[in-house]
Formats: structure tokens, sequence, C-alpha cells
């Protein structure tokens, strides 16, 4: 039994040491040392090259390391009829829910402002309107969506969420499919992003989207950076269309040296940070998956391939 | 029937017409136009100017416009036996649990870093450890603290709560008076000060206090200015023993200018915003304690005077 783990050069040792102590019983080994690579049963992955898993000629099951697969779809020579199982869990949700709702907050107590009145060392009092008057749209309601919808709602904001089904979730005022998306997005004052990337959800927030939210409304995406039309959003930030926007995602990460982002003084980047897997209880997570996938057990992170995610 | 007004010039014409039309059978005056003296029943105010109560020889009642009396006490003239009733409320709570989560998890995730980085196009990634990890120690759990207490344990924070006297509260542990301050300190990253201001917590947050904070906690003052001993603060930033403050109030607002904490990199001044009252909900509340009192219904905003708040 052997996996083979694929990771950013600086951790490799780290989560090889780490794969290898949470299962004692498997064979780990690294990427570029595959060894006789008929022997690799799991590959564990962020971000494969492309061709690089169809080396693998008796590959079970391919393990994402986070949340998304889309950087696993994104290799055009993907063995066919592999399972692939996302790394979720208790961590990722939490940490999404934390980076969600202060930058909601963030945002609703027009927080920027008042700092940077304080540079100016002015008392600016503003008043916002209490939270149970902010409307909030959530794109995507799964996991992690669902989490931070309630969380939200839980704090006293207005939220409705918006999804391919009809979800029911307390608190949360549902909208379905492209028939619910104009009545979504018109009582949306800060729209939060955290679909999956798919065909039909790639380069949904461009300009006919901006165009249909409230004047004045404030995104944060923190889902992918391929869900945003980078210049679209620019010309609705100049056009004020887009009060602001926090990004966490970038078509390319790190974000390039002088792309627009960096230096707008209404867009906040932070650098891929959202729900970023903590190494340990990530492990865990993945090898409690890997053990039920090898023992033939459920695996609720296993993704279903015909849904796109 | 009659009460009297007394606000900041800027929005007194506004208080008197939006409580006249609360209040429609009260003849409602301004302060300094207040008429009859011996004619006021109720006087609603926001830090009154000392000995301006004790020309009301009917008073029957004084109304605080905000959760603490502290600026209604601090005359030195003040009729003895008119009881005070403060303004709490929805809104207040909603406002305040909104400023406490914000500003607990800008310094959770590091978020004045993230920024700092951004400035110099710098992909830097932070992992923060997950909110149960984080210990939050709150000082006061009145109205207010409870409810913060409440959400940021809702939110997966690791909570404490200090008090004079034993609360339950689930999800929070419980320290209490003198005896329970070193233990709550001692395990507390980020200290948020909701107290009342009274003889006995006056200048708390000084020193002493700050040495058995762990090294590198941080606090936040949306309490009173008259908690922070301001010296003993910019000691313990320089000295490393606080990494950061966040300050909602200040002994003398609004904040003087060149009062260090305005340029200081590691203070937050935000404007006396943390709950500041929405005059029209505001002023709701203040007219339902006002119909309350005068029926000789249970006011529950009526003050103990005995407690000292």
């Amino acid at each position: 039994m052997a996996l083979i783990i694929r990771v950013g050069p600086a951790r490799e040792q780290w989560w090889l040491e780490h794969m290898r102590s949470l299962l004692p019983d498997i064979d780990c080994r690294l990427w570029n040392d595959p060894g006789d690579v008929s022997e690799i049963d799991i590959a564990v992955v962020w971000k494969p090259p492309a061709g690089g898993l169809k080396r693998f000629p008796n590959l079970r099951a391919i393990v994402s390391i986070g949340a998304g697969i889309d950087h696993v779809l994104a290799d055009p020579d993907l063995p066919k009829n592999v399972p692939i199982i996302r790394t979720t869990g208790g961590d990722l949700k939490i940490r999404m829910r934390e980076y969600v709702v202060l930058h909601v907050l963030r945002l609703h107590r027009r927080l920027p402002e008042i700092e940077s009145a304080q540079r100016r060392q002015e008392w600016l009092q503003i008043v916002s309107p209490p939270a149970y008057q902010r409307r909030i749209g959530l794109m995507g309601l799964g996991d992690l969506g669902a989490d931070c919808g309630r969380a939200l709602a839980g704090l006293g904001f207005d939220v409705a969420g918006w999804s391919r089904r009809p979800k029911v979730i307390e608190g949360i005022k549902s909208f379905v499919g492209q028939d619910g998306l104009g009545a979504f997005l018109e009582r949306t004052e800060i729209l939060v992003c955290l679909l999956p990337l798919t065909p039909l959800t790639e380069g949904i927030l461009n300009a006919d989207l901006f165009a249909r939210l409230p004047r004045g409304a404030s995104i944060i995406n923190a889902a992918r950076g391929g869900h945003l039309v980078d210049n679209h959003l620019l010309s609705a930030l100049d056009a004020g269309q887009i009060a602001s926007a926090t990004l966490d995602v970038f078509q390319i990460e790190p974000l390039p040296e002088n792309h627009p982002f960096w230096a707008h003084p209404r867009v906040l980047v932070t650098p891929h940070v959202a729900s970023l897997i903590d190494p340990v209880t990530g492990g865990q997570a993945i090898a409690a998956n890997v053990r039920r996938f090898l023992a033939g057990e459920p695996v609720p992170d296993l993704v279903d391939l015909t849904q796109g995610y």
C-alpha cells in the first residue's frame, strides 16, 4: 500500500513525516521520488502539475488538500474514473467562518473609513445601521457557506443565500438558480462568494453581476480567483458601482507584483488565508479519509463528479 | 407633565421633535429653554453639566441617554434620591456585539499585519490558530458583556468572563472578584473591557493588570475612558507586554489633538462608536421607559444605586 504526496517544496518534508506518523502502515513517498509508480494507490495533492497523476497506473483515489478540487480538475490528463476526496473538517469551517464574519463586519461598520480618519486625527463618528438592517448575500450554500450564513444570521444580519438547488437553513432566505439570481442580487449590500469553481461559476463575478447589485455594494471573494473577472471589478470600482472588494483568492497566486489590486485603495488583498488548512489537523482529516476509503467505508468527502465539484 | 432634554447642540432640535412625536401628551423642552423649572418631572440627559439637574426642584426621574450612568453620577450636585434610568435595548446590544466580535476577530486573525503586508505588496500567509485555541477574556458580564460572550463562544472562541458576582452563562468560564482576577488574566490573550465605570473599576486597566496578562496580549476597551490609565498602556506597548490596543473610549472625548494614541502604530482609535445610540430606536426605548415609570410599572432599566452603576 503506497501513497504519494504533492505539496509546495517548502513544506513537503514536513508533510511526508506527518503522514507517515498518521498512517504508519502505508508507504508514504514524495512526488519527485515516487519509486515504482505502479505501487501508488493514493495521491494526496495540492495543484498537481498537468499530466502528473496519469503516471500512476494503479491509482485508486486522489485526495485534494483543500475543500476545492478545481486545482485537480484543471489537469487535462487527469485519469478518468479515479475517485476524488476533498478535505473539509472542522477547522476549515471555523477558519472560513472567522474570515467571513470578520470581513462582513469590517465593511458593515465601515472600519476602513474610521482607520483613515485616525490617520488624519479626525474624530469621525459613523453610525452604521444595526446588523438586522444590513442585507448580506452569500453565493454558495455548501458546508462552508451554510455555516457562514448561520454565523452571520446568529449575529443578527439579514442573510440571503443563492444556490443551484433550494436549501432550507434557519435564518437564511433562499434564492435558487438563474431564476432567483436577479432578486438575490438586488437585495444584497455585501456579497460573499463561497461558490465552488466549475464551468458554470467561472467568471460569475463580472460586469453584468456587478450591475445588478445596488449601487455602492461591496464584495468579498473567499472562493477562487477564477470566479472574478479582474478588469470588470476594477471598472466597477472606478465607476462607484462597487464600493469596495475584499479578495482572498486570485487568478494567479501569489498575486503578481504590480497587479492593480495590490495598491487599490478600495481593495483589501488577503493572501489566500481565509481558510488555510492547518497542516496538523488537515493531515489528520486526510488520514482519516484515506483509512475510511481503504476500508471500504463511506467517505462523506468523496466528490460526486456529476455535480462538477 | 414636562420633560427636559439635554444632548449636544448639533442634535438637540432633532431630539426635541423626536421625543415630542413619541410622547405627545408630555411637554418636552430643551435644556437651555426650560421655562418654569418647577414643572419639570423628567430629565433626559447626556453628560449634564455639574449643578444643572438641581435646578429642577420637582424632578422625579433622570434618564441617561446611554447604558452607562457615570456621566450623570459625575455631577457633585446631583439631586439625591432621584431615580436614574439607563437606556439599553436591542440596538445597543447588537451594536456592541458587532464591535466586539469585529475587533476580536481583527486581532485574532492578525489583520493589521496582513494590511501592512499589502502595502509592501508582500504575500504574507499567516496561519492563526483556530478560534477554539484563542482565549478571550471579557471583563464585565452585564447585559452587553454576556451577549458579547455568547456571540464569541458561538463563533468557537474559548471565552472566559470576569465579574463581581458569579455568572452562569453557557460556553463562558466564570471568574469572580479579586480572588479570581489573577487566574482570569493569566489565561487571557485578548482582553475586552465592558465594565461599568465605578469607583472600584476606575483605572483598572493599569500597569499591574497588564503585567498579569501573558506577554503579547491585546486589549479592547469599549467601556469608558476612565477604566484605562493611558500612560501605563503606552509603557506596556513600548515594552512589548501589550501587543496592541483597540480603544473606543477615552478620558477626554473627542480624543485631544496630538494625544499619543492617535499616531501610535499599535493603537486603533475608534471614536466612541462601539455602541452609539441610534437616535430613532434609542428615543423609542427612552419613551417606553418614561411611560412605564410614569404609569408606576416596573422599569427594568432603573438603576440600583447601591451597586454603583
